[in-house]
């Protein structure tokens, strides 16, 4: 099976840095030889990965209008992350901040979630298996990459899972949008799993039950409700603030 | 020519009540006869609004798998707010939030935008002439409803415009990977102006240079950068914060 391609300067070094393994071939456009290109080049070969010099119009084929730089790099799929072994890493990670989505079955919504996700320094995405958007060419294309580099993991019993997760040190903080508590008046510093349900719906009700708090966050529009990938940016945008301040 | 369509009990109340005039048709779906449904039909027959009972297939054919709750409006589209006309409310709106997006070229991106711009309380949208996305069927279909209640300025020259903005007591706030503060450390309250880059290549220097500030946004991951409809409510989540700290 052929690999993922993944683009752009910053997402291919990154991955060069943290799991070279995974990086089956970089394909640097002809004629690119700035020092950027060249340390990018030196990376994969001291990794002994493959290094194929393309032109302009292969690399727009495989990417399509997207800014690659001049860079893309054919790349093992992440595979799911079990649920054990989410434990595991749950149980080591310091303050660690988990994503869990809650009946988001858009493809594209998942992986804008992915996408936002990732820079947000998420640990990993949780998604129940029987609400779930499949991980699927047109979400991996939204998450821009970042469908490689954070994990998702599939759980049988979302509700089951938070307990889990709270066992591990973590509190649960769904985003409902009646809930009279701001997310700027709940302390989401240290281990959090932030909760987002499906847009319309919202959570469902075990899911809600489960949440050590419930936050809303900005609608003043005429339009019901954000879009769960911008109130996922929201709410994580809010958690490192309080993080970082 | 027929009007757009647009969703949701909550979108629909919203424009009966403040411009009424551009609804042209109410639909509402047969066997529907709860409260807020009946509050609806009153509110339109108020108005001298028609309503009409329609099934719930032809519903799904006007609006897809969205969730309409049973209450579809056909509405006058919103037209383009004039430069003049803008200018005008800038000078007497109180505190007033205004986005800019200098490049954003994708139709799917500038709805999004208009959806996140509603639920925040944006005045208007501004975008340059000669570097936007259309507002078109997919940025009306992405904005959920927003492209009708939220105005969208296409202006001759973003710089002489960011020029007039500041006139009229704004002060021109940036985003901008690169830049050393961060979003929360800069005062978002009073007259702002936001602008938001092209995916990729950011904002044109020009635009740069008529900023007041320039403002970073969380960027931990391996993916390169955010997608601007996400940074846009990260950015907008950051001023009504602390607007209601």
């Amino acid at each position: 099976m052929a690999g993922e391609k993944v683009y752009g300067l910053h997402t291919v070094r990154t991955l060069l840095a943290r799991a070279p393994e995974r990086v089956l071939r970089l394909y640097l456009q002809q004629g690119r030889a700035d020092q950027r290109a060249t340390q990018l080049e030196r990376l994969a070969r001291d990794a002994h990965r493959p290094v194929e010099r393309v032109d302009a119009a292969r690399l727009r084929g495989w990417v399509g209008e997207a800014a690659h730089q001049g860079v893309v790099a054919e790349v093992r799929a992440l595979g799911p992350l079990s649920e054990d072994d989410f434990y595991t890493q749950l149980a080591t990670a310091a303050e660690p901040l988990v994503l869990a989505l809650d009946g988001v079955q858009d493809p594209h919504n998942l992986g804008a979630c992915l996408r936002t996700a990732d820079a947000c320094g998420v640990l990993a995405v949780v998604v129940p298996r029987d609400r779930a958007a499949p991980l699927n060419a047109t979400a991996r294309k939204v998450a821009a990459g970042a469908a490689e580099t954070t994990p998702v993991v599939t759980v049988t019993n979302l509700s089951r899972s938070l307990q889990l997760i709270k066992d591990a040190g973590l509190w649960i903080v769904g985003a409902d949008p009646a809930a009279p508590q701001r997310a700027q008046d709940v302390d989401l510093r240290g281990g959090r799993c932030l909760v987002m349900g499906a847009e319309g719906s919202g959570m469902r009700d075990l899911t809600r039950r489960n949440c050590d708090w419930l936050v809303s966050l900005p609608s003043f529009g005429a339009v019901e409700s954000l879009n769960v990938s911008v109130a996922t940016g929201m709410l994580l945008y809010e958690a490192l603030r309080q993080r970082r301040a």
